[in-house]
């Protein structure tokens, strides 16, 4: 025997899809002589909603997730708050979840996490999305995914995406700092699972050689995207025989450590020192000086990632789109604040302490 | 006529409580048979399930939300860290709102959001906490509520909440800096909404009072709890004919304004001007000096707030508990760091920059 489908029931009791859904799901808006036909209906037929399909008709709320392992608190919230944009127009709800990238059971946490919280899909960002083991067993598990990733390009993988050009921005910083007379220009690095990391270490490399400059592997430093990683790395770089005169740190974050850095040092920020970061986080326009930076539309990209999400999962979501649903690109846009200056001839500058 | 309950389906269908709550919420272990009975149960008695009622017995996951209008995203990323702490210990899923916590309309957009997103409960975060009106409003809807509230003692309604005496370690902070010497000691506001700031503001001046200071109020500014508020009133204190010798920042993002206000008036913190704030957030450790500041346990205080919604929602949830489930207040510690030193006598310092 065919199963029955809502159709069949609809029929049945003489009503519409739409009433039949607004019983299946409890909604108050029916009256008590249709409702008790369409449960007849049910009954007689022996109708039984799809759990899933229950979920995509009405009823149950719409929520995706959002998964984040990221040390910068202005990151996360520029993150939520343009996926929370996202969400509040078209009726969807949003629940957090951040995790330990590292972990080896990351895959099983995340599809346990979709199942017992009934996802309708998730926004993944850096390092997670950037994790083909991660991204193809959640595929795998027919799980609607958008991707938050650091690249030049649309890697065209068939799978949504927002990608972030860091490597060009990098680029720009580091020719700002060239053009200002800088020739040994310190690189610290945000953490190495980031490919955000890479791609901006890339855009240093880049203006280095392009301007015909040695990249000197004593002025680069690993480290994390965090304040403490900035200012130990700084404090490595100002105590080398032959110091850097300008630092560019791979975020916002890094580079508020390696001002930290040069004052307790004794440094005048920038005359001393010239610092760029990246991000443009509220962080940089907070420190004195404010910071030399790239701006990156954190809210706008997240925004935009959960608009293709849902677009994806709800057909009619931008129906009427003014907002366009497909991959896109950003490139974040060099900000020249205070913390960068003209290099200072080394004879017009005091001994650097150590 | 008496409306029906689930009992009276259960009697009628001749199955038991639990496999009606089966049916209502479509899971898929009954029998087709006894499905077909308790469907028709249904419709000849017009039961209609409690949707809230479905929520809480089975299917539908446990879902919280939490409600916050905050400034800093340090203090945000601290609270959702504790309450999802809370969370995974109990298999919750967490949502969360930012609100405008001005708006008129925040009681219909807290319930609407509720009932669309079939919360069990939330948990309300200051100044919508301390808002009688809105709390008020969300019980009488039979919204499970805990509220984190700065308060000295326990109010004692009934209501669950976790309060944090801002009072007496604002006290202490002040008595800190009269102890350094300082008398002309300015005070930059938090939020007026936030009964916190209020509070910060009376232990300053209980302070004051206990050593027999006058207070001035051309000493004291008005603004919220941000690094730009800090700042501007940073620059209106300093410009007085009589300046303060120490400054206290209801929270340590004014405290950071101050610092760069100082900084940027050329003054060499802490010698030229003390400086402290409130909640030892990673940013008081971060700045050059760093910030003499109120430890307040941020992730505690909610994680605390978060079990104790939890318990009340789910009685199992912490039976065999180590984990005591009553309100509970805390008092944020003064932690002394580079931003406070003694008072210079006056003719020690140079004239002050306007």
């Amino acid at each position: 025997m065919r199963r029955p489908t809502i159709k069949d029931v609809a029929e049945r009791a003489k009503v519409s899809l739409k009433t039949v859904s607004r019983v299946i799901n409890n909604e108050p808006s029916v009256m008590q002589a249709t409702r008790t036909r369409v449960l007849h209906a049910i009954a007689e037929l022996d109708y039984e909603p799809d759990p899933s399909a229950r979920n995509l008709r009405s009823g149950t709320p719409f929520v995706i997730g959002l998964v984040y392992d990221n040390p910068n608190p202005y990151h996360i919230i520029g993150v939520q708050n343009g996926v929370l944009a996202a969400c509040r127009e078209t009726g969807f709800g949003l629940q957090i979840h951040p995790c330990d990238s590292t972990s080896p059971l990351l895959v099983e946490e995340l599809i346990e996490w979709v199942q017992r919280s009934r996802l309708a899909g998730l926004v993944l960002t850096a390092p997670m999305s950037e994790r083909v083991e991660v991204t193809g067993a959640l595929a795998a598990r027919g799980i609607p995914l958008v991707r938050i990733i650091a690249a030049t390009e649309d890697p065209q993988d068939g799978q949504a995406c927002v990608y972030v050009d860091d490597n060009d921005a990098a680029y720009e910083i580091t020719e700002h700092l060239i053009q200002l007379g800088h020739q040994r220009i310190g690189f610290l690095w945000g953490g190495t699972l980031h490919r955000s990391s890479q791609e901006r270490y890339d855009g240093y490399a880049r203006a280095l050689a392009d301007y015909g400059i040695t990249l000197d592997k004593h002025l680069v430093v690993q480290g994390d995207y965090t304040f403490d990683d900035g200012f130990r790395g700084a404090r490595r770089l100002l105590a080398l025989r032959d110091p850097p005169t300008a630092i560019f740190g791979s975020n916002d974050e890094i580079a508020a450590g390696v001002l930290a850095a040069a004052k307790s040092a004794g440094m005048n920020v920038p005359y001393d020192l010239s610092i760029a970061g990246f991000e443009d986080s509220p962080f940089s326009r907070q420190s004195w000086p404010p910071l030399t930076t790239a701006k990156q539309a954190t809210e706008e990209i997240a925004r935009h990632a959960a608009r293709l999400l849902i677009g994806r999962l709800r057909e009619d979501a931008y129906a009427d789109a003014s907002v366009a649903i497909h991959n896109k690109g950003f490139v974040p846009q060099l900000v020249v604040r205070g913390s960068t200056a003209p290099m200072r001839p080394r004879e017009a500058r005091p001994p650097t302490p150590a």
